[in-house]
């Protein structure tokens, strides 16, 4: 029987621009990786997280990646017990789903090792509740397309209603994460409770237009139809530099540019490699500007979400 | 040279629930259809209505077929004559895009006999004129999908960008015009101009929704996503029985029901003609237990648009 599995799961951009909290996508790299091993006695264990500098809470109750399994095995009435090593590859608190790619690995690994029981989409609740501990809300605009791979509308909560939406094969996405803290509770909080009708209808028609132009691989279209005219102005004063730096992204070539998640990190899109790692140093180059230093990161859109290692 | 053409234009559903404001369809019936010859000598004249009762001006200036046919000219700097005779079958003031269909017939007519020189998308811009004159304000959301057929995205206005979304083959519309009138002031008057955040997010996910499952023909998805929680809460009560008739529509097989333009129209979607005229009788009765009579149209969703019939 095998007892051990090594899975990857991606990093996502949630808030995709006129996406604004119903649509995420995942990206190739970077990812969480965790080993996961079954054990004789019952209790999901964390012996091990690398790569926290030891932020992230140890306890079964408090991880994102034990709170997930926990959530699945009770689903099932298992009393299985699992050993979880994090290797945390992804910034803490960057807006590129760190907590959502740690919770879905385990996921997919624990789902393996019980025999591959439930599918993608059916993990997607369990995914949920790791965030609900993580960042007080149970979204699934991260974890979602971490599961799933590419873009995933998250149509509807109640009851639960994700559509992956098929995206063009070359398509990149550059992310620049500045070292800049914006507090969860800030990101929030500037958000108007309500905007004008026109603002609303705009953003209707270009987040239509976005999955038309994904689905029928219109690059001009989907460059048309990345604008966000709800959150990005508002969130967009967190992050030093926002519209220059945003403009350099453009000027670069890239399709469309914006806050991954509720930040810092910012995203472009282009159809490229070459230019999604022009567009990282142009992007890299302007927050120097602004004494910031920066990591990027450059990748496909990530089609199928979490696999499997060994 | 050829110097007389006959043209039909189809009848138009605008605010499509979730797409409201922003995405309309054409049905195969009604159209409206118009007979044009070229002159000798210049300007557009309209010799003969037929079907309107007399409610619909001559004047070349003022009907939404000839102002059409005028800036269509104009663009060209031609001087050459036309004669219109129109055949009005759609009911006037319904919500069926009723102006729009007429300037779209006499638009396909001119560029016909022109030679085709325009494209289907580049007559948009005129059709919006000739809908100035008749509603006041150019929007595409009628013409659009009279000229292209199918679904029709209005992302922008400036600049115009309008965009077909492909739609399943089999997919019937049922039209239900009861026999009261909504003035135009009215249904724009009880719009607000500003909404909450969460339900700006709910229709944009609807629609985002509305779209996909209209391009992967997934009848499932497109009647998760028919919902409006923007305009038809405000506008369906200027139409009696509105709920019970909805509820009966969708009780009877509909995909998703909701008001056809600004109204009083009905409109109801469905995968099969025999339920798209199931429903047509439920609505119809539904409408006579509010002592209502009303007109019953069914069609398949248009996928061609105007067409030239001789």
């Amino acid at each position: 029987m095998m007892n051990s599995v090594k899975v990857i799961a991606p990093a996502t951009v949630a808030n995709v621009s006129c996406g604004f909290d119903i649509l995420g996508f995942a990206v190739d790299h970077p990812g969480d990786v965790v080993i996961m091993t079954l054990k004789d006695s019952p209790g999901v264990t964390i012996s091990d997280i690398v790569g926290d500098g030891g932020r992230l809470p140890r306890e079964s109750a408090k991880n994102t990646a034990s709170v997930a399994v926990n959530a699945f095995l009770e689903s099932l009435g298992s009393k299985q017990g699992v050993d979880i090593v994090l290797h945390k590859n992804l910034p803490l608190g960057s807006g590129m789903g760190s907590s959502a790619a740690s919770a879905v690995a385990a996921l997919v690994g624990i789902n393996h090792l019980m025999g591959n029981i439930k599918s993608r989409a059916e993990m997607v609740p369990f995914a949920m509740e790791a965030e609900r501990i993580a960042c007080g809300s149970a979204h699934a605009d991260n974890v979602a397309p971490s599961l799933l791979g590419g873009f995933v509308l998250v149509r509807d909560y109640n009851p639960l209603d994700v559509i992956k939406i098929a995206s063009p094969e070359h398509l990149y996405c550059t992310l620049v994460h500045p070292q800049i803290e914006v507090k969860t509770e800030d990101s929030r909080r500037v958000l108007k409770t309500v905007i004008p009708l026109k603002d609303a209808l705009t953003q209707a028609g270009n987040v239509a237009g976005l999955v038309t132009g994904l689905m029928t691989s219109d690059y001009d279209l989907i460059k048309r139809c990345i604008k966000d005219v709800i959150a990005e102005p508002v969130r967009s004063v967190f992050i030093p530099g926002y519209d220059e730096i945003k403009a350099t992204a453009l000027a670069a070539g890239a399709l469309g540019c914006g806050i991954s998640g509720s930040g810092p990190t910012m995203y472009a899109l282009s159809s490229e490699r070459g230019l999604a790692e022009k567009i990282g140093e142009a992007m890299q180059l302007g927050f120097l500007k602004y004494h910031l230093k920066s990591e990027a990161y450059v990748s496909k859109v990530n089609q199928e979400g979490a696999r499997i290692i060994s």
